[in-house]
């Protein structure tokens, strides 16, 4: 019998439509409040760099622009490989609905080499995840149920409200694919988008805002995510500013026993 | 008598070809090791976008992608408008020479609204900068000569050095253009690329490294930046892994009253 494919592979999954060109379909179990969860599309657009046959290297750097939105349906992703070098390759890509980009995308790919290493920031202190309850996805789109999320702070179980208390805007939690998929490019960038949107936390408030852009930064090689496994990472997320519309947010994606594999920031915008 | 330009003017400045099209040329006065300052192209990819009559709002992240060398003498910037939203506007770029990319980016534009604002983290502790001795520029690359650097933590006049201690990443300087020029986002683009690599100041070697990707959002509107004048920032910037040859990088710049200006990261490369 065929093991059934996770449903990021399939949220993910892309068909050569020549070189740099590919096909795909936004996926019904990732969906969001309007359109596909930005993680997904994100994690697409790095398998279109993944799944390139010129790709020399695992990936480095990813930068997701959301340009406009994504309809339910299919898309089409163009992929240039703008420079390869020694060490790098530079990627472009455009998500593209109907001939209209949606869309942009930049990576960077680069060959990791066994050299003089150094890891000064330890991972955050957080009591052990069996302890700590299944955030409730009641209520919540449908690509939240596609993860474990369990906050040890900084949760939504009071979200929304509307008392006007301005709380913490950093989330301490860990995260992990469900069902649990062994970690890969794909899932890390899908979930480096899977905090949620700071101004949630900070004032609880509902009302519109969307990630403009995101930038990851990976910080394993593909063998060492393949020693890692299916883990559930501690996420670390937060923000420094929320002015006039627009606010930033960063994260970091840590394994269990304190080794750093992605990190990176977002700008977001809110309405109100 | 007509002023005489900043050089950061005469480094950033375009002459336009066409629509989203236009020509420049590095700047003896921002020569790094080899080639230019990163910032300094980063700023005139920016510029790109300023000088675009179609751009509607202030830009809110740039994301640069350095691919490969730029020689000295002229280049070429080719802007894309992607999309254009009601809040927002994303833009591609690529500089070129000779028909070869050397640099990618990004940029997005955004209207700023009087919404719901907070400002959730302070500024760092610094003593004045009055007290803090100049970096010396002695056996610097050129560029250093175009900005005030004065350490509160972490600077370089250890570097290089080969005791094989690794130091703290961190670093608190005052930074300003030199001379001083009226903070706006080309000043600010390059800034943000004027943090020394942190394996400077880690390991204190010197060795072959290099900036690849870096992203800037700015929390500022061109209205607030004309009011902060010609200030210098206070910039504080840390990295947490270096693994691998690639090491992360992140960097905040404050207005001396603790003000916010603009935040990023980036990815770097060294070699050993």
């Amino acid at each position: 019998m065929q093991p059934e494919a996770h449903r990021l592979d399939e949220a993910t999954r892309l068909v050569p439509l020549g070189e740099g060109w590919h096909a795909g379909a936004t996926h019904p179990a990732y969906a969001n409040m309007a359109g596909p969860f930005g993680g997904v599309t994100a994690a697409a657009l790095m398998n279109a760099v993944l799944v390139d046959p010129r790709r020399a290297a695992d990936p480095i750097a990813l930068t997701v622009n959301f340009c406009g939105p994504i309809a339910d349906g299919e898309f089409e992703i163009e992929t240039k490989l703008q420079r390869g070098g020694k060490t790098t390759q530079h990627w472009s890509m455009e998500l593209k609905q109907k001939g209209m980009v949606c869309t942009t995308a930049s990576a960077v790919c680069g060959a990791r080499k066994p050299v003089w290493s150094h890891y000064p920031v330890s991972g955050p202190a957080a009591p052990p995840r069996d302890g700590l309850p299944e955030m409730t996805k009641t209520g919540r789109p449908e690509w939240t149920r596609r993860y474990s999320f369990r906050f040890a702070e900084g949760g939504l179980d009071d979200f929304p409200r509307s008392d006007g208390v301005v709380a913490s805007a950093r989330s301490l939690a860990y995260i992990q694919d469900l069902p649990a998929r062994p970690l890969d490019f794909l899932s890390l960038a899908a979930l480096s988008d899977a905090f949620f949107v700071r101004i949630m936390h900070a004032r609880g408030t509902f009302q519109p805002m969307a990630t403009v852009s995101l930038t990851t930064y990976f910080h394993v090689g593909a063998d060492e995510l393949a020693a890692i496994g299916a883990a559930p990472l501690l996420g670390e997320a937060d923000a420094a500013i929320f002015h006039n519309g627009f606010a930033d947010q960063n994260c970091a994606l840590w394994t269990p026993d304190g080794r750093l594999v992605a990190n990176g920031v977002q700008i977001t915008w809110y309405k109100e």
